[in-house]
């Protein structure tokens, strides 16, 4: 079975019971084991970034959550390539992050030949059920960033973090503590001033705008799959509409392509984006901030686009399925749900003003968490 | 107490508690008893039509489900004045409907000096929580219309429908079966042919329009209300943006100014098909045809313009309230939930279409249950 | 004849040769003699507020540009009321006025018992065809604001700017410039500080805000009106569309419906507007900051509301009349022409941030020459 | 200078006049000159499909009509390869089309050795200034169709065809009169059904559609570019913004940034769509009805998105220039009137049908003149 088959096969089974999983709620546990179980996660490793987004959203169409936890588990496994060669994994692992950069950092602090790391963290997406975590902490002391490598199971750390959202509600993204975590040098990645970030190492907060827009078409896909499935099994033709079924309606034809003609946009301008960065990647120390900015510009606009056609079809879709769709058993509100609390991960205004203000007068975005 | 202080204690009362009641889905049989408490149930014999539709437009920006509830027991009770002098109505009782024009009818069959009333019909809003129902059926034999009101306890209903929902999950919106159910001569208010409905009786299907876009509207006000109150005092200023508070973001700002005048636009010609409904009511028997047509297009308008608003406005407010605000205990998506649910009562793409053909070739609606 | 058969009539007359004269541009003289002669230009001493924003919005709806000229000369009476009893007109007098507040003030200088004007202003919509012009000027000295009337055809008043635009061709919106014109003390309205500016007063700028509205419903509905007539009379039905005529397409007709709710709408949000300009000047001296704070939001909304709506409107009805509606004979693009250049007037964002800010924190918008 | 600088150079030419020869409206003639001398003319051959695409996109931002000229001569030159070898092209040649598939058919009457083709057809975009033109006509007897090559100044060739209308207004697209025009067996590019047309040579259509969408990009692409340099160089920061400069509104620059990312992401989605129809092309005789329906709706779904983003573009981007820069000189409201007329050629809610339809049911697009 090639990766586009394994893709296709854990989406189709996440979709078999989307519906259930989303009322339940609980870990996603059973749903990362099946991820361990398809070789989806060594994808980045075997057949690289394009690769490996085509699969994050292809899986996001079925279920945005566990779409969402495979391409952060890519991105996690591809940013520890920034500093040097990849951190190194083991067949079944499933990778996370801790680095929410509206939270106070972690504090990393060298106790003997090692290091020691406190704090807590929140929307620590996928930690909870993840083999290793990749964290970034403030050095006591000097005050520098460190980004490093730890067992997600390790001594001192504990989720006590509900996640009870009314979307994504399988990306288990409750905190995370540290109390005095010991973390091996070896363990960690790198080490560099917080101002200015390295163009290069900036690029992992790039990584996770573009993986969060690859999550966003997956959502406006599988809404239109979702929907469709219905519209043509279920759905009745409208009693004063005289046609026949719900799938002759000019209304619901046209308006199935208006949000396709949406969503594919976004999706190519997605496309884009993955090997604009994907080429970034490659420059290597060779990046100039020039090209980060432009790197950055051409995600941001893909973001832009999957945000808006992501936030447009999974409300607009119910228009093509009709009042009976809405009953709970269905649960179609859930791709909504996921789109609305997603898309709120960062403000777009505030890309959309990124990227006029890139367009007017050349400015570079400012490298940060969220830019 | 006058009634607007009236329906605004029944609301803040309401908005306390909406977030776990919606969560819990249970009947609405305390919220009723709320509405009983209020002395709102008296409203439409004691201050009119227009009062009516006032307070269940506030209830509804409180609570969609209580609104919708409100909002239909005005209507049951309006509808039976169509026929003759309205029926009689204790203090306290509260007025459902069976009227689904999708479902096969009732039937009505003559025995002895009675009526018996058999079938089922889906979608009887409030039905299970009621005292009295206005009800439709077809009489065996002529196959006549006919509309009668019946004691909501009486024997043989029973209400198996269990309605589980992903919005106006507190509007009792499940099934009635009626079993051998006697109704009295008295208690019938009218029987007419089916094609033409008299223009004047022909007015109650252009009631329900007229309601659903009333708590439209009050979805779209009570979704910027409860939104307002998060961005002032729970929401922090983005990071990038520069300012103080959120309450400062110039896109949050004008963001809530773009929803309010689509709001208010909305409601705005709401009001404008309250006062033509209440007018061609007024018109008793002499009501044309053309009047009529008149009346349900500024009423089909009002909708229109209702529905886009209330389900623009509950999914972008988000975007002022931000990430935090998705957590499951706000239960803010509960407002674009109920919006979209109540928007597909019947496709506004037909709406527009009756709009756009009356306009355009002055095509009366045909005078349905939906239009 | 009553007046709104004379404004139908008046709007009868311009729409049967709207497209030549937008197409030549010249001063509209020909237009202003059919206002005087139409009896309409003194609608608002016999028929009062309401009645001369109905008949402006009819005459908008035929041509913008008259339409506009027509709203600012009831504005231009309408404001001469607030600083005591109406401005003395004669039957057939045009006023318009001089005061974008984005210029250099005028200059006021007391010479002998009367004052000496001078400096030149833009914008000054209707003033080179106009009968009496209401001006605003700074006196020397002081620095008090003062608003005067003066003979349009006065010495040293000259009209040197050429109107030559995209949109509202035919509004004479030039310059004017004041040479050592000289006011009567007598034609002193009132003089007044700058800041604050007392509220009575201040509902001037507001008066402008609710007559753009107007002219942009009137522009609405035009183009639908007109459009109307060409998909009955002359669109062809798509060759891939199985109905027999453009009026049975159902695109067509759902379309038209679309924009109507939304016209409609906003339409309705005007009314309510101009109810409260009447109201809040009607209070007089009594008026508070914040009644007057109260009336601005609602003409705010309205503006919104009203702007969006032809702007949309007016682009998207050639959807409904196909390519060949494009030819350069009808013109059809004046009404969006009209749209783009009317409703950037002040910019719609800040009016949205305005209506934001007092819904969020009651902040009343400050009152200047646009809010 | 290759090929990119060169197209560069057209474009910097035609911008720098632009507002003034969209004034004065006449035959292309000077423009088609200019695109001779810069070497474009012979881009298909000797640089392909997707340097062609791209040049037409470039050319169409500085001037819409030019650039419609231009894809449209490359659209010729291609879709003579449809039927066989390319048709042979000398240097400087421009080539244009007749073919309007909603007007009567030419009919083509074998006479002797030859054929004698007689008929009118309207929309004959660039023929009036062509060299070369490739005509569809109806054999007479077999009724079936031909496609053939003549001088576009060959005799019995005349066009009278005045073409004055509100947008695209220098592509020539007047009709084309035939009067016994001699065509030689040589000339005949191919015979075939009208139904069902081979799959190979309905990609003709497709071609249509596909450069009607590159010329959309480019009119937004172009409405962005110079109201950037008007913002940038002339607009005032708005007088209660609170800010320096209109580049520094945060309006503006979230402005721009939407309608970039809208704009773009239907660029990405044309450039899948000129790659799917190259590789169509490059299918041959091969080419199946499911890979032609797959290529079909990449284009339509590109040319939706690109239809929406220009209209939306070239009219939202005033808000960002303000009220002066709607002065006549500045001819801004060119863009939208191109992309208006433009955007008519065929309707919009008809190609989302058609991509709805696909989706829904996999119905394939019919071949037909415009699908």
């Amino acid at each position: 079975m090639n990766w586009r088959e394994s893709s296709e096969k854990v989406a189709t089974a996440l979709r078999a019971d989307a519906a259930e999983r989303d009322r339940a709620g609980a870990l996603p546990v059973a749903e990362v084991e099946l991820l361990r179980q398809s070789g989806l996660l060594e994808l980045l490793s075997t057949d690289g970034w394009a690769a490996a987004n085509e699969a994050a959203r292809a899986v996001a169409a079925a279920d945005a959550s566990i779409g969402h936890l495979l391409g952060y588990h890519y991105l996690q496994q591809w940013r520890t390539g920034l500093f040097g060669p990849p951190a190194p994994s083991e067949p079944g692992w499933f990778w996370a992050g801790v680095s929410n950069p509206l939270d106070a950092d972690l504090t990393m602090a060298p106790v003997g030949d090692a290091f020691v790391v406190d704090g807590f963290k929140t929307f620590a997406t996928g930690a909870a059920v993840a083999d290793r975590l990749v964290v970034s902490a403030t050095l006591t002391g000097t005050g520098e960033k460190t980004t490093f490598v730890v067992d997600a199971h390790a001594p001192g750390l504990s989720y006590p973090g509900e996640w009870d959202n009314m979307g994504q509600r399988l990306t288990a993204s409750g905190g995370v503590r540290f109390e005095g975590v010991r973390v091996e040098p070896a363990d960690v990645l790198g080490v560099h001033p917080d101002d200015p970030v390295p163009p290069r190492l900036s690029l992992a907060a790039l990584g996770f705008q573009l993986m969060l827009a690859q999550v966003y078409v997956g959502l406006g896909l599988g809404a239109l799959d979702a929907a469709a499935v219905y519209t043509r099994d279920h759905a009745r033709a409208w009693t004063l509409s005289g046609v026949a079924s719900a799938a002759d309606d000019p209304y619901i034809l046209a308006g199935y392509g208006e949000l396709l003609a949406m969503t594919r946009a976004a999706g190519y301008a997605v496309d884009a984006a993955v090997a604009a960065l994907g080429a970034a990647e490659e420059r290597g120390d060779d990046l100039t901030a020039e090209e980060r900015a432009e790197t950055a510009i051409v995600i941001s606009t893909a973001k832009i686009a999957a945000s808006r056609a992501a936030i447009e079809t999974t409300s607009k879709v119910f228009e093509f399925t009709g009042a009976r769709s809405t009953a709970g058993k269905y649960s179609f509100d859930r791709f909504w749900r996921n789109a609305r609390t997603l898309t709120l991960h960062d403000p777009i205004s505030y890309k959309a003003r990124e990227v006029g203000d890139h367009f007017l007068r050349g400015t570079p975005p400012v490298p940060s968490g969220y830019s």
